[in-house]
């Protein structure tokens, strides 16, 4: 199993890369066969593919990231960030609570977001 | 389903009644046959019998409770939470994040809950 520590930092990577990275750098953090629910009752995400064409949508706009609590338990992990999003016209944040698991190389193989409408904010 | 209002309601129900109420309050706010698997990576306690003897341990002690973040998405919602528990001989706080699902009548019928040892904090 891996490691609590490895995972925290797996989880900072990830925040980190969503902030600042390319679509193909934050797809590059799941397992080949990584799936994604994003929010939390849409249908999943299967496969590192279908996950960077998911996260393309954040490589025409401005974004930035900072992570605000994770709790580690077994080879999972919990987690509540803000993302803040630039776009042409408008600036919004919001702050989901993730749940992700991984695998010994601590690679992302699953990834479910909890957030809906009302919690995006004009910021 | 069960709309975002009645979990929201719910949650808030059983993160007040944790603070407040007796393990047969709590395991009156699960479905009968709900899981239980706290923390997250130990064996999941399976029916309302099994859950009220784990929130048992909560009778003999002082315990307050306060809610922080609540995300709902479909069916389910993540939250953290603050827990301080008052003993003969010391106080200690946790803050866990606790990811449950609903039923129709927004019963809990799964509770997670995401904190490990590192987590918990002299108060």
């Amino acid at each position: 199993m891996v490691d609590a520590a490895k995972i925290r930092l797996a989880v900072e990577r990830y925040v980190a890369t969503v902030g600042s990275g390319t679509s193909a750098e934050i797809a590059a953090l799941f397992s080949e066969h990584a799936t994604l629910e994003d929010p939390v009752g849409s249908e999943p995400l299967v496969g590192r593919v279908a996950i960077e064409k998911f996260y393309a949508a954040l490589d025409s706009v401005k974004t930035s990231t900072e992570l605000r609590t994770v709790r580690v338990a077994g080879d999972s992990a919990a987690f509540v960030f803000r993302v803040v999003t630039v776009t042409a016209d408008k600036v919004i944040a919001i702050e989901p609570i993730d749940v992700m698991t991984f695998d010994a190389d601590a690679r992302i193989t699953s990834m479910r977001a909890f957030w809906s409408v009302v919690d995006v904010q004009a910021a």
